[in-house]
C-alpha cells in the first residue's frame, strides 16, 4: 500500500498571528505504467503488500504470461501520470478500460510492481488485446478536431452501450450519495485535498470507493477495482464524484458501462453532449434535495 | 473569440418538484495544437478575431515566416485538450512555457487559427527554438520515476530561478485575493462551472485574469497572456488560482518566474517539495484572514 497522507511543515495565519507546525497533506507521486510482452524476463518480483495481482506473478527470468512468446527487447512507456499512492492496480485497470484497451480482467495477463524502482506498474495485455495507441505528438498533416465529432467517436467506440439500461434511480438515493461519498473518504478529513469517485448500486449501496489527488484517477481506480473483479459493464449502477463532470468523466463512466453520473458541481457542454449521444443519465449541482438532470430524466424517480 | 457559455435545456429538481428550463454552462471544446514548419504553405488566413496574433499572419502560399526554410511535407500535432474556447493564443503560448520551450514572445514565429478547421491553432516557432519533446509512449526500458527526483529536474532546467525574488507580500494582499480573482471572472458566476487563475502585482494590482473548465489551462492562458506581453520572467508576482494547488500548478508558476503561487484550497506533497526546492513561496487554504504558508513564509509580510 502507498502513503495515501504525509506531513509537512506549515505556518499557520491566523487573525494575524502565525504559527508553526505540522500539516497533514495528499501524496502526489509520479505513476509510470509501462507495457511488456509477454515472455519479457522481469527479474525477481518484489513483494506487493496491498494490492492485488490480476494476473501470475512470476520467478526470476521467467516469462510474465505462459504463452511461450519471445521475449521482446525493452518495453514502452505507455504513460506517467501524477496519482495519490496506493490501488496502483485499479488506477492501471482502470485507466486501460478508460482508454478502451480492456473490458474484462482476462485481457490483462498480469500486473506487478517493477522490482527495481518505486512508481512503477508493469503491465502485460493478453493475447489479441490491442495496446493504447499514442495519441498526441502524431506526425499527420490532419488538421481539425471537433467536440461533436468527437462525442460520435466515442459513442461510437462504446464496448457496452448504456442508452439500453433499464435502471431507475430515486432522488432520494442522489441526494444522499454526496454524504456516503464523504463519509467514506478516508484520507479528505485529514487533508481537505482529496477527490473522490464511487460507485453505488441503484439503491445506494457503496461499491467501491476511491480517492486521489486528481478526480481522473479516482474515476480510474474505481473502473479498475470493478473490472478486477469482474463487475464490469457496471449496469444499473450510479457513479458519484465529488467535483465537477467534464468530457472526460462521461467518456469514463461510458466506457464503463455505468448508465448513471451524478457530480457535486457542473458540468462543462461536451459532458452534456457526450451523456446526450451516449443515452448516460448525468445530474450536476446536486446539493441537499436538489439536483439538475441534464440528459435521460426518466431514469430518476 | 470562442464561446465561454452555452445554453443547454435541463430538468431542476427542487424539494421534489420538477421544471425543465435553459441551463448556462461552461463550454469545452477541444483543442489541437499543430506545430508547422517555418516556409510551410498554409493557405488562405481566416479571420482571426479578438486573440491578438504574437507573429505576423501570411497571404495565402506565403510562408509562415520569412526566413526562406523549405517546407515540410506535414506538420506534427503536439497536443490535443480540452479547453474552454477563447484566448486560444494565451493557452497555445502558455503550454509551450509550462512544457519549457519558450521564454520569450519572439521565441515563436507565428501562430494563427488554421484556415480550413475549428479548434485548431498552428504555431511555428523561431529558428533554434527546439520543439516539445514526446514524453509519454516513447520506447524505453527504462524503469522507475521519483517524485524527489521529479522536482530536481524541474529546478535544474528552470529559465529564471524564482528562490532569489526579493518580493515580499502583505498577508492583507493575499487574504483579498480570491474575492478580486472571483470578481473578475466574468463567466462563473452564469456557470459555476470554471476554474479561474490570476496574475497580480505584489500590491494586489490585477494583470490578468483567465478562465477555463480546466484549471491547469486557466493558468497557461495567464502566463502565455504574460508571455506575449513580454512580461516574463513574472518577477515580482502573486498566482492565485480558484482550487487546489497540485504539482504541476507549481511547475508552470515556476518555469513562468512567478515567486509566490496563492491557492484557495490544499497543496499536495509534491506541489510542497518542488515549492520549497525552487524557493517559491506556496500558499493554501486563503480563507478571509486565514492561510497557510507552505514554503518561503519570509516572503509574507
Amino acid at each position: 500500500m502507498g502513503v495515501v497522507t504525509d506531513r509537512r511543515r506549515v505556518v499557520r495565519v491566523r487573525e494575524g498571528v502565525r504559527a508553526a507546525r505540522p500539516d497533514t497533506l495528499a501524496v502526489e507521486e509520479p505513476l509510470m505504467v509501462r507495457l511488456v510482452a509477454p515472455g519479457t524476463p522481469l527479474g525477481a518480483p518484489r513483494p506487493l503488500g496491498g494490492p492485488r495481482l490480476v494476473g501470475p506473478v512470476v520467478p526470476v527470468g521467467g516469462p510474465l504470461s505462459d504463452d511461450g512468446a519471445p521475449a521482446r527487447p525493452g518495453s514502452e512507456t505507455l504513460t506517467v501520470t501524477m496519482r495519490t499512492p496506493g490501488d496502483d492496480f485499479d488506477l492501471v485497470a482502470g485507466w486501460l478500460v478508460s482508454e478502451g484497451v480492456v473490458g474484462a480482467a482476462a485481457d490483462i495477463a498480469a500486473m506487478r510492481l517493477c522490482p527495481d524502482e518505486d512508481n512503477t506498474v508493469e503491465v502485460a495485455l493478453a493475447r489479441g488485446v490491442e495496446p493504447p495507441r499514442a495519441r498526441a505528438f502524431a506526425t499527420t498533416s490532419a488538421c481539425g478536431v471537433c467536440g461533436s465529432d468527437t462525442v460520435v467517436e466515442v459513442r461510437a467506440a462504446l464496448r457496452w452501450p448504456v442508452a439500453g439500461d433499464p435502471v431507475t434511480v430515486g432522488a432520494d438515493v442522489i441526494s444522499a450519495l454526496p454524504d456516503l461519498l464523504r463519509e467514506r473518504q478516508r484520507a479528505f478529513e485529514r487533508t481537505g485535498g482529496l477527490h473522490a469517485a464511487g460507485l453505488f448500486t441503484a439503491d445506494g449501496e457503496p461499491l467501491y470507493v476511491r480517492e486521489d489527488v486528481g478526480r481522473h484517477n479516482a474515476v480510474d481506480k474505481v473502473v479498475g477495482a470493478a473490472l478486477r473483479d469482474g463487475a464490469l459493464p457496471a449496469a444499473g449502477t450510479v457513479l458519484q464524484v465529488s467535483g465537477r463532470a467534464s468530457f472526460e468523466l462521461v467518456q469514463k463512466a461510458a466506457r464503463a458501462g455505468i448508465p448513471v453520473l451524478s457530480a457535486i458541481s457542473a458540468p462543462s457542454t461536451l459532458a452534456v453532449d457526450l451523456a446526450e449521444e451516449c443515452g448516460l443519465t448525468l445530474l450536476g449541482f446536486v446539493r441537499g434535495d436538489s439536483m439538475n438532470v441534464y440528459t435521460r430524466a426518466d431514469r430518476l424517480r
